[in-house]
């Protein structure tokens, strides 16, 4: 395991080249948070491109759950705007296969299963403002309580595109009163990677019945003077992908991303 | 001719869908530019489904010339989200039919060429933030000299997608260099409308030989005190289009848009 070669600090303070190098020679095997302080990272989806204009019309429809960052040529296994040589079969530490609708196996390197038809989609995530959101003193409470950012489906309809469809799944993070004006200015610069908050207050508005149970991640704190505020997620793709029940389709595993040679402060332009 | 039966006034007074009843109906067959005061206008590719992937792809990958608003599903004649009820086939006030690269004909209705394949790309157009413009006091040169707008080829490449390719065409407006500034920040806040300039100042480093020969549209005065300043332009997609020599692509004739439901302050968003 890398963990046991690289320290938490030399991951974060290491070029992302130098870490897909070590990530693709498996020696790096663990979740990117962290590593390669100020860079962007990404998700995954890789679909048979019979599947690929339905999954970009969907992200077309549904930009903020679905902020694509770059698509793949077909059968191409590099990020050419993101990834200088990057090998997308091999560059993210850990992928989930999934075969109709069923996840069939968690691998490290998936460059065995690659086909000349595979469409390659990296997605922004929400990383990239939550540095942004510290740096100006917003509190992101989960990160203060080291645990998995709460995450809930919702009654808020996407647009359906092809063979995807399904409701937004949200993020909620807990943010003092008189820093919400902060928080949407920061997080809306931010288009790239979800924007602009989707909801902000009652949680029984957008169908989420019990705060303190999210459907994914972990519950958080909310302190006294502090109002829930929800941004559209990356899970919602990631559903509508699984639930669709394609085939073939290869995810990253959650929190095994890619790392971008791009600035997390370049993504605002 | 509409032009007869209403005055620009009423035009500019008159609701989205009204306009479009009466283009339907042939009853306004002219550029709209100045109607609809306050809504968005929109620009048209209409492409075969097999090519749709690679022109919403070239988009994506180049969304400042190619904002796209709103994709229809294949078949559909109606632009669900932009404008209720509408017949892409019918709502614009002229079209253009393109086989192999050539024009072979201008239409006012092309409901007879209809086919069950199309898929259709409203792509938005940079009236949309002309207006802010206006409206925050920056001169919009071609509209005080009623001409169009100038637009030049240029040495900026896009990101090929497929068939789809070419270097980016610009518009150009000139500015009070004490306005720029605000230019900048007014248009970069309408992301969905070609967003913040590409370029500013000297026109020959992004290859352009002759600021008064602009390679479409009309030559403005540029004064004294002002920089010519240079927008990403959806004449870039177009020419994409019609050099890939498809066999059959129907686009809107210049100037001759749909009126979208959507207001342009809407599109900040």
């Amino acid at each position: 395991m890398g963990n046991k070669k690289y320290s938490k600090e030399e991951l974060r303070h290491m070029a992302p080249v130098e870490i897909r190098r070590l990530i693709r020679a498996g020696e790096i095997d663990e979740p990117t948070c962290g590593m390669a302080d100020g860079y962007a990272q990404g998700n995954l989806v890789i679909l048979p491109k019979e599947y690929a204009y339905d999954f970009l019309l969907y992200a077309q429809r549904n930009p903020k759950p679905c902020p694509i960052l770059e698509v793949s040529d077909a059968g191409s296994r590099n990020f050419v705007q993101m990834g200088e040589d990057s090998d997308i079969a091999r560059d993210f530490p850990r992928y989930r296969i999934y075969e109709y609708g069923k996840m069939t196996g968690e691998y490290t390197d998936v460059s065995s299963f690659w086909r000349d038809d595979f469409v390659s989609f990296l997605i922004g995530c929400s990383f990239s403002f939550e540095a942004d959101l510290l740096e100006n003193n917003v509190p992101v409470r989960q990160i203060e309580e080291g645990r998995n950012v709460p995450m809930y489906d919702t009654s808020i309809p996407c647009q359906p595109a092809g063979v995807f469809h399904g409701n937004m799944v949200v993020s909620m993070r807990p943010i003092p009163s008189g820093l919400i004006p902060k928080a949407v200015q920061i997080t809306a610069a931010m288009a790239r990677v979800h924007g602009a908050p989707v909801h902000i207050g009652n949680p029984a508005e957008i169908g989420i019945k019990d705060i303190n149970a999210p459907d994914y991640g972990e519950a958080v704190t909310i302190r006294p003077g502090e109002i829930p505020v929800f941004w559209a997620c990356g899970v919602t793709p990631q559903n509508a992908v699984i639930q669709s029940k394609l085939p073939f389709v290869i995810t990253h595993a959650p929190g095994h991303m890619f790392i971008t040679d791009v600035r997390n402060a370049d993504l605002k332009y």
